[in-house]
């Protein structure tokens, strides 16, 4: 299996309800660095796993999104706990659409799976990986 | 699948025994970085992997057993070469116990694997992963 | 000139005024990743720059006067940017304080300078550094 | 399953064909830093994975087989981009034989699979894995 | 003194004459992630040492004007060995004159000093620092 | 002013004798990962700060007269708490008596000054720095 991966970041504001979350609950923030690795079995006939330069185009849009945000003011994420495992899951999705959408190009086509990555100090970090959906 | 992942050190002496190890034969030590990744495939009711915070405590528990000893007079680990992939099987089975004693909280239950990496210096690392035993 | 240097991290909510900021002036977030390090010309008697141990703990407590909260519903900093380098000159005065109130030991008299740097990204740091006066 | 890994690296001039790669169709280079992670389900009877020296030392001499070489003129790469992730397999297939002519020991007899992960930057890196052939 | 510092990267090949350089002689290359610090002793009306995204922007045009490059071929170095500290100086010489020219804004006059790091591996970095010249 | 370093490590058993240093008076060990910044104002007629590779040698000769030792029974220390401060500075001195046999070549005679930095965990370094006396 071969892999590739990329990095970008953002940084947000957020609050956490849940007695578990104890001074996390107040309104604070995090910068997240973001790994995104694509997996295939195979490389393309470019003798890659994706074009390094739109997976970091691409990447890079998909935190625009969420970047220099208050979490707890978007819509998509009313009810919710925007913890570091949880945006990471949103990133995947999001990469995905991307996919679907042709972003990364028509050699993406091969990715199997991806793994999203959010490093939130230097002591703690969370992940999601899966197949990629399209 | 997600993950969560925290760190945290501890510093020993050691030697080993057999002629693979070579100047290691002496005493000596390390500081070794560890990395404990929790992993379940679906979230909790809070939107977690496992309470980040309990799971600090815990692996600072874990690794107070081990800080500041000289391992070759630790009674457990007799006749045994504490290596680096022998010492991530110990602190994986020791975290393992600790979720069974329910120190990482009721949510902890639907973690279903870990991996435990421990670096030993900017050029080497060894790791032990496998299912969370109960 | 002997230098040591401990790290530790908090996280924070705020806002910038000013055109220059463009998207920061909303309200987001970060995670400061802090690296205080104590200079001094010579070694006391135990053969340290200062006790690791509680410099360690100082600045844990200085950082949580800081962690977990809207920087901008903050009395002290009222009307100032907390920008990356401006809280770095913030946690080195308060370092300097709890030197003066003798929170590091009476050996860290020995202390002539410090450098606080904040890394808020994998791509960018701000720093402070001077005379620790008392 | 437990894991040993070591680092080293090395520096290399190439170009790529193919509109994808944009720029990097000039002559360029890079600097790769390289991880070998070893895995295998059981310890040997020294409670190693592989001799952490002998992995090294192997490591050190398949990258010589590239380190400070313009990859256009290598043989072996005739009418291939030496991409990242292609050196990754490149890599990983010349360890695999080394393993083979038993350069790293009897006890390697042991290891059922690797990963060899190359960062070409702070914000890029690509890997290969799967099983060992001998 | 306050500090802020950005990070980039850039990926070229080249040789070097002398006998000292052994293998590196031949034609090969390298990644240099470049991190560039500005110094000055107070802060702006805005709170800042420099607009951390001009900066950013700034030290991204420098370094196109070296990336995906064979330096042998680049008229400026001709005669010269363009060795990692070599190539700190030129980045440094390059950015004083981008501060001359107004790029980093009216309120970058304040900066006083400034030093670039060029890390060529995980083992190996070299830097120039100075006044800025104008 | 120009600098280059080099990185190398190695792993060291100890115990420190004073209360400061709590549970640290007990017999343990550390792996240093050991950084020597060399600095003078002008380059050699090769471009260099120092050889490179000479200064890696030399470093790691320098440090195999300490690695894989129990400190406590080396005679050089003898009654002295052998901190990470410390070492910092028999490295700096052992690096200058190297300097001073000319291990580093004739073109090393023009550095000024030294930095050896030991970074004993994720969290915590120490370092000495000073002119190069001969």
């Amino acid at each position: 299996m071969y892999s590739v991966c990329v990095r970008d970041h953002f940084m947000i504001a957020h609050s956490f309800r849940g007695a578990v979350f104890g001074p996390a609950q107040r309104l604070h923030g995090a910068t997240y660095v973001v790994d995104v690795e694509f997996r295939r079995p195979a490389l393309d006939d470019d003798g890659i796993v994706v074009d390094i330069g739109r997976a970091t185009d691409t990447l890079k849009g998909v935190l625009a999104g969420l970047n220099f945000q208050n979490l707890d003011e978007v819509p998509a994420f009313s009810g919710r706990n925007t913890t570091t495992e949880f945006l990471a899951r949103v990133i995947f999705d999001r990469m995905c659409e991307a996919i679907g959408r042709g972003e990364l190009g028509a050699g993406a086509g091969g990715i199997e799976s991806a793994r999203v990555t959010l490093h939130e100090s230097h002591v703690a970090w969370a992940a999601y990986e899966g197949p990629v959906t399209r």
